[in-house]
């Protein structure tokens, strides 16, 4: 491509904050080109609902390129990005090809850490995409196939042990919802087994789940999550995950099941550009999110590591969005000009969801939980799902989850695992 | 399983045929084992929708123990069989256990032939799973992905190629909904490539499409392809298929995409009987549905070979339902000590869609096609989609895919293709 009279901006990752910088930038005189390894933008907020069957996929994602469809300067690619270039000012795409920019905003956000184990990765998936989530789906509906199927004792027991590992909302979220599912979801459609008998353990290395909420939530918290019927250990770092289960302080438990929620990992274009990393692979960005030294790169969302008042910028979804708006207003101020704004994060709270009718809230001066505090949690998320369509498909089946304790994305679907494919049926 | 004093029935198969009739014996004094290598129970006739992004999994598939969980007499196991053994009366699981049956109900259906070519399955996947549904929408969306990606023209060229082998309701449906998605779901959404140059073959082997419906509709249905941009080649059968097209006896054809309708292929459960089959493979049953000289074994559904008035009937959902619930009926005339009555197929009708506002009905004495086809055809499958809640967000999808044009379920998951899985961003 010969440069273009407009500024080439080039946005790695179509997220909340590669999207609203897109989106933000509708009106300027830029040629943006949006890469996304994927074809879809997701709603992770509600991307466990999808892991424990309360959602579809398509309910909590939207391509991309309908997002975007009016948006006559935005062009959009379906592409794995290898590398950035950052003195050619290019990335490197997985065709080969190369892509040159005037502007880059990095979004590519962060995974999984299975700090320095990688090779627990095989055993507990964690969720950040839609094919984890089918993933943990299809593990968590085929763990209790199993134990129906299963005549030995002990090894029924380990397919009805599941663990989570990780006290954050992602892993409280899965646990109280795994909870309901197996008391009352799947009640009386086994024959063999009695789904109520699952155990399900939370597990938390730190001294208690929900860490970045004040002590008396996380107390709260774990009141509800125990009368679910979740075990919630906390203080219990993991030594090693295998196929046969987990390794904690007092000794192995056997489990087929073991979810990830534990740790992330940024991307690894944030290391690509050779600047300096924080602890966790993020990329420490200047005041207005640009890249020190380099300020024809800015990092937004996740992957960007910054402080305000001393305290870091969280990794959420208003957090992302807020910083891919403030994007676009540094590189529209510096086509008129003018100084770079500085990028103020505003907290306008932390929700989490246990199970139906508990969640608990911390709006700073005010913090509740309970059943007020779910139906905050509730419409809060439908609130934020506007300009999906699916806000009103997401409503019926949440109602009709309510009332009914199913959970209508019930299917396996994928490779069910090696060891049960048998000959034709 | 020590001996019960209640009949064993072994259902094998969880679709139309074996759920009808693990249902029509509810009230019986029999005890059932269900077995079904998936999780739940298909609304096949909805499955083209899937493929083509209208629907999700979920919308149109039900966890069968769920819809069998109020039924005391059923087990339900999720297993694949891998075979029978008819003289010792027992199947064999994929995990090496065996299961006894007094009476043994096999509905296992059929699957997708390549008249000899199994090579052709890898180039040509056909549509009878929700995983085959999802494979060819991930195939379809991401052929318009990578043609916007592709900068040869030639190489363009073949991604936007779309070749359906067989003209039968399932190709017609296909090709169709196919055309619409290029034409109005995609427009203005690309920026280097006009979707709508995508041509799509639809090949038939036989002198017309829908070879099942009087002439007359045959007519209607391939002019309505033809207004929707379909090129209809019929009397042209297929010699070869590849990754890079097909071969036509006018030559080859570059096309990255070749969905199969063509032709399909009993279960080899049904071979695994070692009793007459027909030239399909399927099993040769006496006008009671049982195996004849096994008055213990029944096939039920796709696999049952049965001929009335001298006209097959054919492998569609209402001649399914009809046999599972006739064999529960001879099974209890046989309780009774009175004579089995012989299966009578009502043959309702016919029905096909083309795309949005067409369809083609044969009900005999009534043939029509056009919007009132349409309409028809919507509600038909509206009212057998009944005991799903499904029906209501199946409606709420197609209200809004009429509408919009927009087809909600556009959301590739799963593996792409190994070509673009680069390093990670």
């Amino acid at each position: 491509m010969s440069k273009a009279v407009a500024t080439r901006v080039l946005v790695v990752g179509g997220g909340f904050a590669g999207l609203w910088a897109t989106r933000a930038l509708a009106a300027d005189p830029v040629e943006i080109t949006l890469v996304e390894r994927s074809n879809h933008h997701l709603f992770q907020p509600l991307l466990y609902q999808v892991a424990t069957a309360g959602l579809s996929a398509p309910d909590i994602a939207a391509p991309l390129r309908h997002i975007l469809r009016t948006q006559a300067n935005v062009t959009v690619l379906m592409q794995d990005v290898v590398t950035i270039d950052k003195g050619a000012r290019c990335i490197v795409l997985a065709d080969g090809s190369s892509l040159d920019y005037d502007l880059l905003i990095l979004a590519s956000g962060v995974g999984h850490s299975y700090f320095g184990h990688d090779d627990w990765a095989a055993h507990a998936p964690g969720l950040k995409t839609l094919n984890d989530a089918l993933s943990i789906r299809r593990k968590l509906l085929l763990a209790f196939e199993r134990a129906e199927l299963e005549s030995d004792a002990i090894a029924r027991r380990a397919w009805l042990n599941f663990v989570i590992v990780g006290g954050g909302p992602t892993g409280v979220e899965l646990a109280g919802t795994l909870a309901e599912i197996a008391r009352h979801t799947l009640r009386r459609e086994f024959r063999r087994i009695d789904p109520a008998d699952a155990k399900i353990l939370l597990i938390e290395a730190g001294s208690r789940v929900l860490s970045n909420f004040p002590e008396s939530l996380s107390i709260n918290a774990t009141q509800h999550l125990q009368r679910l019927g979740v075990e919630v250990r906390t203080s219990s770092p993991v030594s090693s995950i295998d196929g046969d289960g987990v390794s904690l302080p007092d000794g192995k438990l056997n489990a087929r099941t073991v979810l990830w929620a534990a740790g992330i990992a940024a991307s690894p274009l944030g290391a690509a550009l050779g600047v300096p990393l924080d602890r966790a692979g993020r990329v420490v960005v200047a005041e207005d999110l640009s890249v020190p030294g380099h300020p024809e790169i800015f990092v937004a969302g996740d992957l960007a590591a910054i402080a305000q008042q001393g305290k870091p910028v969280p990794g959420v979804a208003p957090a992302a969005k807020q910083m891919g708006t403030h994007v676009a207003r540094v590189i529209r101020a510096r086509s008129r000009g003018v100084a770079s704004p500085a990028f103020h994060y505003r907290d306008f709270g932390n929700l989490a969801t246990i199970g139906r009718s508990a969640a608990v809230v911390d709006l700073g001066h005010l913090k509740f939980s309970g059943r007020f505090a779910w139906w905050f949690w509730l419409l809060a998320h439908v609130f934020f799902l506007i300009g999906f369509r699916n806000r009103i498909l997401v409503l019926i089946n949440w109602a009709w989850s309510y009332w009914t304790y199913q959970r209508h994305a019930r299917i396996v679907v994928g490779d069910v695992d090696a060891s049960r494919s048998g000959k034709a049926q």
